[in-house]
């Protein structure tokens, strides 16, 4: 079974990317590495690194040097979260103390300052100017996706194509450039390269838009509150599906309410319960396997090797993840 | 005079470095336009562009697209302002309102990562793997010297080892990358690159040093408040010289509030007299001067051209001024 084979197959290389991540981690500076272990200590899949590594094996990479550039978008990620819990200012990322809780301020934004410093130091080493185009770009529009989602936060008219162009910024960049950045060290030709790009550009999205569905499902499994994006402004797919189904006055409340960033928890918690009775959770996840569908396309005019199966198993991966 | 020379150079430079930096700032994220442009405007020598200008133009590169080079040092300096202002939390920055009392907290630090990513996607464009490691290293390092800086404040036993290597991370690295920057740029050979890294290093350290002096010279020349750096417990050259001034006694209470930091304004005053009465500040000088005599003895292996009077110039401006 496919996701048998991945899982084994994660089990096998994980170790070998957390020995990268742990070799870089020791060159940081000083003050900087408790703040970087605790993120990358703080959960994650090292989904980013994994998809680099399969994509440049798919298309006939066999170096461990891999490794060390697979680690790049995982610092760069890692860069983004912390920068984020400043901002955010919330008590808890991934279920875990959230690390401006445990660190001063100044260390958590210099320790992001470090990351991304060092995840451009380390893809500059491989002497090739499109993996760094690839990476700075990513680090550009990623940049530029949250500054979008914080400059539209309770803003009751954003609309469904901004609410698209931030999570390809905010989350998809990232994986399409891990994958891309796969493709680049292989030297595979322009189309396999594109092909790579498109691919993990789909699954990113199709990722944060299960992830906004996951949003209203429980808390239980998430360990994020429910709602807590609807709490914060941002709307998501699941909010609009569910404004669609209020009538005009409705509606009008509802969006005063976005706007002023005023549902009581008990508010939120009811509005979640509609979403998931009208299975508008559902239907998100529905318009993420229209993504995942591209994704396989792209994923189609690759070599079949038994890489392939894995980024396969992938898609299935971010289809039917519960948390 | 070479001083006027270098006036007027940099009077006809300016506009185009200027006009680069225009260019880039429309491409930002319109939420972080106007912190960009808070920063760029607050004043700034553009000695960083300047420098990669003269070395590219020394070296014998003769097109335009130095200035969109340039600006990348501009923009990480910038950026690593932005963030500064955050950690520091003091009211102005070169006289001016600091970016975090006009812009807010998210504003100024997504301003500062949006400007780092973009500095970096400006190098990687011009496809050359050398200028994004110069660029990459020179990130890392700054970021490092940062850190170490915030590591020592305070702290009564910092050796003057550990003192030049923060200058020189924090502030050296910077324009030794510029004139690094410029020299690749030229496709200058391996000796040459050597020497402009040299001479940016050495008036790097030359900077800081003078600004160390400056920092117990008056207030009305510099618009910033006398001693501040002793104030915020960093121990630099002249507070060193000053210590070896006084007697055990003397030194132990001095260093008691140095790490406490609590020396008073009328404190700080009485210090700074002392310091300028003992002349140390202009010992510190002496110093930074040992540095650019270094820095020309670099500049000498580099050909004989305009540029390089210009250059000379720039050891006579570092020397001699006053804020």
């Amino acid at each position: 079974m496919a996701s048998l084979l991945l899982k084994s197959t994660l089990a096998l290389e994980l170790p070998k990317i957390n020995k990268a991540l742990t070799q870089a981690h020791a060159l940081l500076p000083d003050p900087v590495k408790p703040v970087a272990e605790h993120i990358f200590k703080a959960g994650g899949k090292r989904l980013r690194p994994f998809l680099t590594v399969l994509t440049g094996r798919l298309l006939g990479y066999d170096q461990d040097a891999i490794y060390r550039l697979a680690i790049t978008l995982e610092m760069l990620h890692a860069a983004t979260l912390l920068h984020d819990d400043v901002i955010d200012d919330a008590p808890l990322r991934r279920g875990q103390p959230a690390a401006h809780t445990k660190f001063s301020l100044t260390e958590t934004i210099l320790a992001g300052d470090a990351l991304l410093a060092m995840g451009n130091a380390i893809v500059a080493e491989f002497n090739d100017p499109m993996l760094s185009s690839s990476f700075s770009k990513a680090t550009s529009d990623t940049c530029a996706g949250e500054i979008n989602e914080i400059r539209h936060q309770h803003d009751p008219n954003v609309s469904e194509a901004t609410y698209f162009q931030i999570i390809l910024g905010k989350t998809a960049r990232l994986i399409s450039c891990a994958c891309e950045m796969g493709a680049i060290l292989a030297h595979a030709s322009k189309d396999q390269i594109s092909a790579s790009l498109a691919f993990g550009e789909n699954i990113g999205i199709a990722f944060q838009l299960v992830d906004d569905a996951l949003d209203f499902e429980s808390e239980k499994i998430t360990g994020k509150p429910t709602a807590g994006d609807l709490r914060e402004g941002k709307m998501t797919l699941p909010v609009r599906y569910y404004l669609e189904t209020l009538d005009n006055k409705a509606k009008e409340d509802f969006l005063e309410q976005f706007k002023r960033g005023s549902f009581t928890p008990d508010a939120c918690q009811e509005i979640a319960a509609k979403i998931k009775d009208l299975a508008l959770d559902q239907k998100t996840r529905t318009c993420a396997n229209m993504y995942l569908a591209k994704a396989i396309d792209a994923l189609n005019t690759l070599p079949d090797r038994q890489e392939k199966k894995l980024l396969l198993a992938m898609t299935d991966y971010v289809r039917d993840r519960k948390k």
